[in-house]
């Protein structure tokens, strides 16, 4: 039975349970920092050859390749069954469909008087993508790195992935690979790998950015490596928030809510609702259909700590509570749920009516699953095409154009006591 | 006498050069890190008392006023000499111009199929803006931070600064912020008005992420509230990068180097030149210079720890050197410059031709002067209105899209081994 909490909204309890969310956050470990610090530095001496004796140290043995071969990851894709195949096509061809649509301009402005002012983008020169192993090894969110990653321009993607227990690397990885244009795997894990990418080593490329979730040595290795390189976000628990009123179904909400939880047993699933006999009756559905879930025991300890029916008396009402959580997640299963578009402030990835299950967003319909958690929806963005831009702005001026605007220039220069900023300009005529 | 290297470009010389410029990045240091958690934790227990009790600690004593009233910022204008706010008009108009060609796009995909997808985008709610005290009290600074989110979007702008020695507000940076929008006005410095944004206080409001440049216990107090509020990139020392031919004009270059070397002792003045007349023309020039500008002994000191003069073959050599030191400012003072332009891929602002001297772009051509420094340029890029944005992305399918969606989903789910994800698209049928 998951024993799930239900809240009546009075300004006060739901408040409170909120609070009780904010301590998930994987706060930086002093001891795990301590050994993270000290992988960094051991890597960023000793190269490869301290990557592999991490490697044994932790796992025990080395994995069947260090750098996996071209024909090896070819064949992975040409062995694969070919239904899988065929819905990682599918899904890379949604992905890129969307994840197009969000690349930058280049743009200029020459002006009459000669001078020419622009934005320059291209995408970064090569990127590491960090693929977690063991039972979280995801070829889904191999292509929501990889994809958005391509689309920029990014010349080289370095993937790094663990083996196996049994040293070979994961078929299902590779074939994601294959299909999304990654051009280089190496079977490293952990904070070791991380450290590899961001200096490079002898056979490991140095990178500019490291995408990708990990563990907590892994996450405190891209935090600690950040401006070394760039990273995007880092990953909290996962979270979803439903919205519901009376007509939605039960039957929905329990999976997607527990599609959620499944996740992790810090991962956060909330219902929000007007209607209590909603909330009973998703709290039945619940227990019915946990009973066949094969992660039934990380369902029930995340909705029992984590979760939570919150019932509210307007949509208004439910609006506000989803703005002030700024779920990784929001379903909308109002009537007209495109009406609310507007009125949802902070969410990562926004699921609009009754069929538009979350599922749908990690796996096919082509907005990307890497979304911000812990509240950071507030400002922080889903991963994208532009996560993998770089700009620089260019500036061409004329002669006359630098006269006409010396005396601003040189004035607010010489406010600031910059005299040297001033002379600059000065010296030009 | 400013002693300024000369090195021959040999593979070896210039790299050793490079690599002594790595040390200038203030690494975080334990001792600061250690003051500003405390700093941080007590502000954000005790609030607007503790920030007023840390101002008379640092300073001696409170200022004028917590909150600047708002007719005090309006009389600042008001009051003004009319050739500084003109000269500020001028400026703001530039920037305005360049930046709202920046703004991204939300877009809608409606399929034939009913399904609709898309991307929202909107300003932040809040801003923190740190503008220094002191000597570095620049005006152009609460411009290149504030035009830019206003043009996001971001509903308030809150500035913390730290007032003048008499416990006055800078007059100078309150006409900046009346002409740019800014909000309201906090006198509050130090790690201690970081943590009062990051947080909110009883008066200050808690704001969504921090922008502005400030001494190492600000920007250790950026870093570390990271995840809690986002942050702009943390700045290193000042850094450009001249690239010059023989037709080049030493009075330029020697000018345009002193102009980044006033910053800091610590900022970096490079050319890169294919002609040793130039070279040594440069340094004549700029011993001549340096005798009539204010900040001397910090331009001499900069120049001679960590400027230098490169001298190489080809032109070809110069373009691989700025983009291998990837410089905040990179000014190509080459005949044709624009020629240069696709192959420039690193460098935070490129300034073309003899008149785009780089104090241009710090006050008044229009491109952001908040720019990657430390050879972060390989991934990061100028503030810009992107930097005030977020986006969701959202999600409509209709049952039938679903229906034939569900066999890969459930697919990629199940290989996954997340089975209640799968769930979540079986019940629907």
């Amino acid at each position: 039975m998951a024993e799930i909490k239900k809240i009546f909204v009075n300004g006060k309890d739901e408040v409170e349970f909120f609070k009780q969310l904010e301590k998930r956050s994987g706060e930086t470990n002093k001891k795990v920092t301590a050994v993270v610090n000290e992988i960094i530095e051991t890597v960023r001496e000793g190269g490869d050859n301290a990557v592999k004796a991490y490697t044994e140290k932790f796992d025990g043995k080395l994995p069947e390749y260090y750098e996996v071969p071209r024909d090896v990851i070819n064949d992975a894709l040409t062995e694969a069954d070919q239904d899988f195949v065929d819905a990682m096509l599918n899904a890379v061809a949604n992905i890129t469909d969307f994840h197009q649509r969000q690349k930058s301009q280049s743009f200029i402005n020459a002006k009459d008087n000669g001078c020419i002012l622009g934005q320059k983008v291209r995408g970064l020169n090569r990127v590491g993508l960090y693929v977690p192993g063991g039972t979280a090894a995801y070829p889904s969110s191999v292509l929501m790195n990889a994809v958005p990653a391509k689309i920029a321009g990014v010349k080289e993607i370095i993937m790094v992935t663990p083996p196996l227990k049994d040293g070979t690397p994961n078929k299902d990885i590779l074939v994601a690979a294959a299909l999304c244009g990654v051009d280089r795997v190496f079977m490293s894990g952990g904070a070791q790998a991380i450290a590899a990418l961001a200096y490079g080593t002898e056979e490991i490329p140095k990178v500019d950015k490291i995408v990708g979730p990990g563990n907590i040595y892994v996450a405190t290795a891209k935090k600690l490596l950040y401006g070394v390189v760039d990273i995007d976000m880092v990953a909290g628990p996962s979270e979803i928030l439903v919205m519901a009123d009376e007509k939605s179904n039960p039957k929905f909400i329990a999976a997607d809510l527990m599609s959620q939880a499944e996740h992790d047993k810090l991962a956060s699933a909330i219902l929000v609702t007007t209607s209590e006999s909603i909330a009973d009756r998703t709290i039945e559905e619940i227990n019915r259909q946990v009973q066949s879930l094969s992660r039934k025991e990380i369902i029930e300890s995340s909705l029992e700590n984590y979760g939570a029916i919150l019932i509210c008396n307007t949509k208004d009402e439910a609006c506000d509570l989803a703005n002030r959580f700024a779920p990784e997640h929001l379903e909308v299963l109002f009537e007209n749920p495109m009406e609310y578009l507007g009125r949802l402030d902070n969410a990562g990835s926004i699921f609009l009516g009754q069929y538009a299950s979350e599922p749908l967003g990690d796996y096919y319909a082509g907005p990307n699953h890497v979304l911000p958690t812990s509240g950071t929806a507030r400002f922080f963005s889903p991963l994208s095409v532009n996560s993998f831009e770089k700009r620089s702005s260019f500036t061409y001026y004329t002669e006359d154009a630098l006269r006409e605007a010396k005396d601003d220039i040189v004035l607010i220069a010489e406010k600031e006591g910059l005299t040297a900023h001033a002379n600059a300009i000065k010296v030009r005529f």
